[in-house]
């Protein structure tokens, strides 16, 4: 951490800058002074909470050097975490893996047959939300609680495929614990929701974290240390923390009209170089057209995803949520065609595991 | 509702959207066929969900004109809700009341006195926020719940003051309720978490609703529309729904690094246009830095805002949260010259009240 | 300037960097060694690409804390700049001036009814703009322009006020400054078109810069200092520099699409405390909608604003470019409403001029 | 073109929207009447100016159905259009073509060594700048124009491979045609400056044009039509237009900082079925970053990009700009590998050209 202290600042100010990070954090301070003075903090100062030091009278500005999402960083843990779902399928490292299914759960017919669907395709891990978050009130958000997790259930049984379903409400946890979901995922509109990230902190159930379309980078990675961390409101250490994250990139809210989020590629190298946890991304909702998902996915793959979660839905035009953007048989195809881009790139050298680390640092 | 069919759009197409609509939500079509083929939907659309219109084959586009925020609209309630806090300070129409108080209740001491400054100062309603959402689990995130609430408690007694909390967590909603909390607000992190505010709707105490940093205007008044309507995820209306909602804007991301937040100045007049809920700002949180809050402020109450709710602290330099946007004695200038500028918009027939809506429409 | 570097950097990659601050720049720096190193360059950056500096091994990142933007600066020259416009007009400091009329030139009947309109509402500088600048070639971009010209001198001569024009092609500029054009106005499309900054930096006739709706206050300030610093792509002095820019605010793109763009009401306070000039701005094309122009033009007015350019029309429905913005005899009341907020925030030791840079310093 | 009438709008103000549409553009009208009237416009109305129905009373919305980017349009133009560089090196349809060099020339040496590098890493076509346009006028801006000029002659006399060169000043045209510039490229700042396009329609050398990093995809495929449709500010067709236009995507600002622009896959696929012309991407520009680059550019390929631009620096820590992002020796694998994915894509029927289009329909 460096701390920049304003034009005209008095040498009392500086004290009391060094003062509250010696005092509130243990640390040493070392200045340098020219026409104004730089403050560098000695050790490691992830634990500083900038806005103490922001709000001193005579700073100027603190320029945080590491990061703020400790647990999650690979500078505190280098290698690539693999998680393996249902006890079985890996996801991170060198592999590659597709969660497929459709975006709701509406009827049994529905989701046995696009879960039949996704499992011809290719997929590894089913989709089986038995919720629905959704920006209006008006909108379908999904069957009763109950009946949704029976079908997820069925549809897991069916398939012999593991199951990622959406956890809305923090007090429907235990169900979808009991009901043998192998993946708990947060979506885009509880991605910040600390409530829920800290009882997911209780569990060891892998989770798929999604960001908000209003997050960064640091905030998404910081939802995740909250998820690893196991630290409690009170800044006390209540658990080991839930080291089971999977990142998933879907595009943020930008200026452009034309898509539905900004899926900024470059975000695929640059999280796979900061964070050590496996990262999939998401060509439906980033897109939010059916017709735009397959080079979307190529796009992703190639720039060194380690998964794919799309919507796929046995008949979309019925579909009571998201059918704009779910691919039907196409889904074959796409996850055949991605598999040999990947394959491809990591006969040559290339494998998407931790050399794109090595090569993005 | 219009629904705009893709060039080479078969009749067949044309017929399916048609029954569609009359068959899911009993409402009548007319088309223009030109090169294309127009549907325009006859009566009021805004049950519809336009996902389920959009997934159909042979749909180009669909333009909503009823809003998808009923409840919260103009347009289906002409005149400006006026709410009354604690059963005694008016919020909306025309009047301009001042919400203050420190960012987080830190301890007793520093509670106490942050309050008794905002009440010098002239605020109408105290922040006393017991609990605190943050980025990152690092990070101060508020006293033990008890605790919190009792020290907002005391600032109450001591001030006489009604005082708004900010509830994180919905379990805690009862203990909010019980220890006296006379305004409930919803911050940005929790603004689409649709459990929490499907709780609110249940209760008839004020809410403040801050919108996401990620969210737009549509966005935010659909969370208005959870809480004012009742409907539960199944679409059934389960409460009378809470009205006593008020908006507060905050700014949104943008890509310019020098501000906090980007504050649309015209978003003021359009949302009074738009909705009939009192509609009050934060300079603190959109602005980022105490050294602009003076001027920011004024800009907010010359534009239309209801109210300003910004962060008073006894002693920025010590507080744990947000120290740098808070303000100390200057408040009190604030407040007075703030309400100079309605009262003269006011008495040159400008008041804040209905008559922007009028003229906004 | 500030030089973080990387964990791991070695010795060599430092000299390294020390040698070309002080080779190519002849400063001098010093380090804080840490776990990693911290090099504060002594002396005044503001010359030094930083570009130059991250491109070294080992470089992690560099902090700028001299402004890019020298001349415009107020730590540079901390007075408030006043222009006077056509030798008589005053914009900046205590003072504030209203820009209006027609958004482009039509034809000579509506150009001299909307200055007449426009010069009986008050304002001070009549908007003669001979030529537009559009996103589509097949729109309505102007008159030819020595017909445009002399319908501009028109509006000039018939009301006796100076005039602002905007200019778009610089091959035009001796055309604008032969036929009276009082000031000259850059927009939006061409704000970073370095060609013609570097053309009006070698005059001294008044300047209103607007910034793109794609550019961040440094590049807006960055081109205020292309156009003052005389300084040409050889990075030669080839001219006093044109110091007579006047600042326009307008608002920038975000993913908020209600309002046509996000007008920042911090930035009007930022602005004044970051540069000497004045700061003008306008509600017309921030908003997009003649409903939110009167509102928002009292917002920027009580942020602190020196003056506002609006569009006014005499006949809107049939303006050939953006008659849904402009206003028409409600100008009148909206130049004195603000008047009324200038005075009253001067009267009560708040006026817009020197002191709220002082005051957010 | 849709037009709906606000709640209330009078039937004079309905006839006068028909009539404008009538006089004013020769198109007929078909309405269909519910509690509002909708308007359909019957033919193709892309000549009309949205702003000219918008501004009428009574008017609530206009709904654009045909694009205002004609010349550039899929649906005005079926087939992939092939250009082919310097007569030989075709661009867009089934190609794969990788365009790279230096960012800006320094001096003869560098030149030569940064061509000779690209050469050897398998480029078809060199970047050979010798202009450089750039935020702030203290930064470097490339050398004198005849000298820069000759160095890209002798770049392009050495490689025997075609150039392109950015053209910054309008005036300075003829003297890149006469320096046998093969490609004239436009770059960020001057996207959307009118006279620079209107100049470059007149002649027939091959355009990359650039989007400005605040454009949205209808600004900037509105900017192809400038140069492609030879209309001049007075709406006249002045020349044929040049419709050798080559579309280079660059990333737009967003919230996000960790990256320098928000790359929007999404974007690849999209673009290539809105418009026929050919489709490259600028992996340097839009990451900021030679870490990223190499993946990034797998991702735009894969995503169904015609081409690659980017920095081939022969020692980028010596770069005068922008050596953070080029690459060096890695450019060989990185042009080898991405011939391969796309060989691959091809090879299973999924070959980059016109079938993509096809697919994204």
């Amino acid at each position: 951490m460096i701390i920049h202290m304003a034009e005209g600042a008095t040498i009392d100010q500086v004290e009391r800058v060094i003062n509250r990070i010696s005092q509130d954090y243990g640390l040493r301070c070392e200045t340098i002074v020219s026409s104004t003075t730089v403050i560098g903090v000695k050790g490691v100062a992830s634990i500083v909470d900038e806005g103490r030091i922001t709000e001193l009278p005579g700073v100027d500005r603190v320029i945080r050097i590491t990061e703020k999402y400790k647990d999650a960083a690979r500078s505190f843990h280098n290698e690539d975490t693999i998680i393996h779902v249902g006890g079985r399928v890996p996801v991170g490292g060198g592999n590659l893996t597709f969660f497929g299914g459709p975006c709701a759960i509406e009827n049994e017919q529905q989701a046995i047959d696009s879960a039949r669907l996704a499992k011809a395709a290719g997929v590894d891990i089913l989709r089986a939300f038995p919720d629905k978050s959704r920006t209006s009130p008006y909108d379908y958000r999904g069957l009763d609680l109950t009946r949704g997790l029976e079908i997820a259930t069925a549809m897991k049984a069916d398939t012999g495929l593991p199951i990622v379903g959406e956890l809305i409400d923090l007090r429907h946890l235990d169900a979808f614990l009991d009901a043998g979901m192998d993946v708990i995922q947060i979506g885009a509109r509880s991605a910040q929701y600390s409530p829920l990230l800290e009882e997911l902190s209780k569990i060891d159930r892998p989770v798929v974290l999604k960001h908000g379309f209003g997050n960064d980078m640091n905030e998404w990675l910081a939802a995740a240390a909250y998820v690893m961390s196991g630290i409690d409101r009170e800044r006390r250490t209540v658990s080991e923390g839930n080291k089971n994250v999977i990142l998933c990139y879907r595009g943020i809210k930008s200026f452009e009209s034309e898509t539905r989020f900004s899926a900024d590629i470059s975000m695929i190298p640059l999280v796979r170089s900061k964070s050590h946890l496996p990262l999939i991304a998401d060509p439906s909702h980033s897109s939010g057209d059916k017709k735009l998902v397959e080079r979307v996915t190529y796009g992703f793959v190639a720039a060194g995803a380690h998964g794919i979660e799309f919507d796929i839905h046995s008949n979309p035009a019925e579909a009571l949520c998201d059918g704009k953007q779910a691919v039907t048989h196409e889904a074959e195809r796409i996850i055949r065609s991605a598999r040999q881009i990947h394959a491809m790139l990591s006969g040559i050298g290339m494998e998407t595991g931790s050399s794109v680390a090595v090569a993005a640092k």
